[in-house]
């Protein structure tokens, strides 16, 4: 019988996190103050605690993973490998297909991955509360988990009009003992700011983003956090064990060489799980194409510049190196939520910089097409987000046929989309259409972003 | 570090799976025909393929797993076996508690392991498309799932009201490809009559089995045919791999004996599943307790008889020997969905009459709070029907702990509640109440069996 999972015992689990910092050609930019001068780490005191602005700023090339940390990621991780045969078979292709299957969480998806540490993290730092914005709830959901587990207060702003779409996601989060309050809220002064201005807002993540970090700072007792779920260096960090365990599973199945790696990209933070161990690989010569994958609608890596932008609408974060399509961008409303983001970490941004990566975007047809072949042949239903990366694995196996190569292709499989499933509803009654954001859009959304400084990529060039 | 999941790897997969009717002290009684007289297996060929009534009907210990099935089986087992330290913890109890997480097949629950083999035993038959009824959903989405793996057409007949109130069912079933059609149709005979006197109904699993009966046996070309997911000796045969797999894990965590197993039971397969193999220790004389949990709303095991009785409220099916609250039953109407059945797997019946079993029924208020309690320590939202095993387990947990004894007690985590959440929501709104089927309503129920042949149980003296 052939081997369709390869496991790993949790004895077998990376002891340490990777750190891509260390290895990039060129270092990173420092994020930026809003007079233009780098931020420094006792500035983001406010926000984050300190042992995890560390390894936000840290340059080291390995980060030990608390052996707490690591019980309590015991409770779905290692997570299995998968080989892909149904999808090869029904493809008809020579390649070989992997995919690392992180819907296997309680709450569906890789998003644990760094929720667990950060709530353990802010336990140790003698946080009692963690403040979070939600858009489409995958992250408001993971971080009420790992607050239950770590033994955190946690309150969620999720966006008004996914509160009212989407009251799944808020019973989860309830369930784990978190509130969830529909945002903009009467509970802060961002939030009021903008109710008293527009009663009926359907709200934005930018505003969510606002409350959570006021309610955070605002606390007297500075017993607040708030945790962010991407785009952030320490997250990046968090979600390398993904791609640290592939490499030991790929191991154990017998595989010599990886010649591609996909993941979907939004903030950046499953694809950078998966990938980052084998862009150090590259870095060191390996010849491999690592591609993440975005949507036609919110092009973000392969049609916006690299440049310094805030993080959010409101601009209360910090300037970040990124791609970005401008912090005033509104994505167009159908689409995969968790890939609706005007940036990318800045981590995957200097690795494309640096050529060390070949950004894609597809079409949304496309991608619930590959996600409706892959429920019929693998039989996992992936979210929306997912998708883009199947999609991605699909043009490469088709085109590894046309060649005659037998290419390994390893994908993240991010997260089930069983709470997502309105979007295959639109999808099957013929309601989702194709949308490509048009330049004339790109360059008006861009306006956001003048007379920010710029990065220096001397290097490289590219500024 | 301790371990917190002991995996196995799909070489060490149970290669046969495990027949209690070999086992029972006394023969299982046999299925009765409308004339009293038993059935032949040739009257059921309309209805199921000759390999399943062969197993439906067999006498033998233990029955190979093809290895195409097990191929198949691969994609998400062996299913994790979890230590619940969280939950122990919690507790402050010396038991030890294991459960299967049967929560991480793609359809999330036990379902698939047997709508797997029954599509794979179908296909092998020749058979084009099978049909089923579905309430809440759980049953049809893990047929649509095993009928997409194996190519073959699947209709699913599911209860109108779970159709108008649950459409992300629907629609995992879609995704797989699968027609799912509210019941009662105009598709049918039995539709038509029941939409012709109560154009308005809600439709009733009764109504829905006699649906998906009919269209199997009406086809001309006979390629068609009707597949059950509970209730019927196959269906518990294929679920033993849960416990069979568990065995092989305990061995391999160093535990040298289990005190207690726990599982919910509906139609009875779950339970069966995890708990037979360990049954078959009981009848050799080893000393433990074996707890199949059923909701006090329908109480068929701890307070209905032992009777012939239909599966189907139109008096379809054969006469089964069965605990039965009677085929007429109507539960009450907020509860877990998957345990509101009238009767019970003869199999798990006649294991009870034999003395093998101890069956118990919860309030619903006590399972949600232990299904919340679970979700805050092992992280893991259950399904409704599980929170009953696992309000049982903590109630042995603190047994254990007032009696000051180091018990292991197992139990099965059937499945997740992420699709079933307004229960919870009811839960926290304070919404639901506990409710126990009053005496005067079983009598009234009983009265359909009034007149039925009853089941001869001579060894144990029972009838």
């Amino acid at each position: 019988m052939e081997q369709t999972k390869i496991f790993l015992n949790e004895s077998e689990m990376p002891r340490q996190w990777y750190n891509l910092a260390a290895d990039l050609p060129t270092p990173l930019q420092p994020p930026l103050g809003p007079d233009g001068k780098p931020v420094s780490p006792d500035m983001l005191a406010p926000v984050f605690p300190m042992n995890l602005i560390e390894q936000e700023v840290s340059a080291e090339r390995w980060i030990d993973i608390p052996e707490e940390v690591l019980a309590l990621l015991s409770k779905w991780r290692p997570s299995p490998l998968h080989r892909a045969y149904a999808l090869e078979k029904a493809l008809g292709t020579p390649a070989k297909i992997y995919y690392k299957n992180e819907s296997v969480s309680p709450p569906g998806s890789h998003k644990p991955n760094t929720a667990v540490p950060q709530a353990w993290y802010n336990k140790q730092f003698g946080i009692k509360k963690l403040t979070t914005e939600t858009g489409a709830g995958q992250w408001g959901s993971a971080l009420a988990f790992a607050c239950a587990l770590v033994g955190l207060e946690c309150k969620v702003y999720m966006v008004r009009i996914s509160f009212d779409q989407k009251p799944f996601r808020k019973l989860m989060m309830q369930t784990w003992g978190a509130t969830c309050i529909a945002s903009p809220s009467s509970q802060t002064d961002p939030g009021r700011g903008i109710l008293a201005k527009m009663p009926d807002t359907p709200g934005s993540l930018g505003i969510a983003i606002s409350e959570a970090i006021w309610e955070a700072v605002m606390d007297k007792k500075a017993e607040t956090r708030y945790s962010l779920g991407s785009v952030l260096n320490h997250v990046m960090l968090h979600q390398t064990i993904i791609g640290l365990e592939a490499k030991k599973q790929l191991e154990k199945a017998g595989v010599k060489k990886v010649d591609i790696v996909i993941g979907c990209a939004g903030g950046g933070s499953n694809f950078a799980g998966l990938s980052f161990p084998f862009v150090a690989d590259k870095i060191n010569g390996a010849k491999i194409d690592i591609i993440p994958v975005e949507p036609s609608s919110c092009p973000t890596m392969t049609k916006a510049p690299f440049v310094y932008d805030h993080g959010d609408t409101a601009k209360m974060t910090p300037l970040l190196p990124m791609y970005s399509l401008g912090h005033d961008f509104i994505p167009p409303p159908i689409h995969a939520g968790g890939l609706r983001y005007h940036g990318m970490a800045p981590l995957v941004s200097q690795a494309i910089v640096e050529g060390l990566l070949t950004p894609r975007a597809i079409h949304q047809l496309e991608c619930y097409e590959a996600a409706v072949f892959f429920a019929k042949t693998e039989g996992i239903i992936c979210a929306p987000e997912t998708s883009h990366a199947i999609a991605a694995v699909i043009q490469e196996a088709k085109k590894a046929k046309e060649e005659g190569k037998e290419k390994v292709i390893l994908f993240n499989m991010s997260g089930h989309g069983l709470m997502d499933l309105t979007g295959y509803e639109k999808f099957f009654a013929g309601q989702l259409v194709d949308y490509a954001l048009p330049e004339e859009e790109i360059k008006k959304s861009l306006q956001a972003i003048e007379g920010l400084p710029k990065p220096s990529m001397a290097k490289t060039g590219k500024w």
